[in-house]
């Protein structure tokens, strides 16, 4: 197999967890996903509640500004390094699926891995949204598509700011797909280019 | 196949017109790209000089208004209305492969259309321009590389005016591909992609 690390960014509810998951299982190949943060708090020292309130808050709030205190980084940029590590590590152990975080800007350069975006339009994604429980089931249209835009707006806030491209943008990306056409059709479409 | 029509956008000297090429033929499809301005000028009376013109220049120049004067619509927009017919009428005639053109704005709203745009790293397309003779051979990797920036411009201008989407942006697109995949790879994908 020509790229043995996979990394999948993906809009929100547009189904790219469920799809990285079948790519992994079909590799054989480990997924990592939240995963990352558990390790990557066993790996720093910090705790699992301090990397997960680094990861939501890239700029100030008071609970944010407790847990910095005392540091010399932001703490949302002491998790973003910690965890670029832990994902250069794990691309070295072997072939494996890394889904968010940045993945694919942090592993620049690399030749074996292939980088995946996942989208949808939004009416798809608000019916996986209320099928996955990810909006309220009460929520009308306008208000499920706010709930999924502001989630698409704070990853493209996060990615933008720690890598050096644009969220989405198909340039920085070696395969992105609808994922309307299918999650079979889009796991099978990863693996044949991960083939190369 | 679920979908029978695809349109193909793509960076300049990505190789798209190769891998629209590749698709075609193994669909026993026609492929139009070119095409479209003599179809497009016999269609309508404009010449096709005048045609190459309008789509040259979308804004106003010495030439572009000789052309366009004793017209209501600018020319480049007389030339966008009577190839969007066109494309709509080929599209509607049976499959095909849709090279450029904005064709996945035309073709907006139909089902049976798979959206592809393919793109590759500037070092990847001024080897392939510098072998197509596409750039002069003696153009150093600036020159070359201003060539390939410009005509870029060109097709994104175009396509971010007559269109409501933004040209190479993920969300506007079926399937995205890094042609340094390979072209084999790449026409595999779409053709994966168009069966459905």
């Amino acid at each position: 197999m020509k790229f043995s690390v996979i990394t999948i960014g993906r809009e929100y509810c547009s189904g790219g967890l469920d799809i990285a998951r079948k790519v992994a299982a079909n590799l054989g190949a480990p997924m990592y996903d939240k995963e990352l943060i558990t390790l990557a708090a066993k790996e720093s020292g910090l705790s699992e509640q301090a990397i997960a309130a680094g990861e939501k808050r890239p700029s100030g709030s008071l609970l944010y500004n407790l847990y910095t205190m005392g540091s010399d980084l932001p703490l949302s940029d002491q998790v973003f390094v910690v965890q670029s590590q832990i994902i250069r590590q794990l691309a070295d152990k072997g072939p494996c699926v890394i889904v968010g975080r940045c993945g694919d800007y942090v592993l620049r350069g690399r030749a074996d891995v292939l980088r995946v975006f996942l989208h949808a339009p939004l009416e798809f994604r608000r019916r996986r949204a209320l099928a996955e429980g990810a909006v309220p089931a009460e929520a009308d249209e306008r208000t499920a598509n706010a709930l999924l835009e502001k989630e698409d707006r704070r990853r493209a806030a996060y990615y933008n700011f720690y890598s050096e491209f644009r969220w989405g943008e198909a340039g920085h990306y070696d395969l992105c797909l609808n994922t309307a056409l299918g999650d079979e059709v889009c796991a099978d479409l990863i693996l044949r280019a991960a083939q190369g």
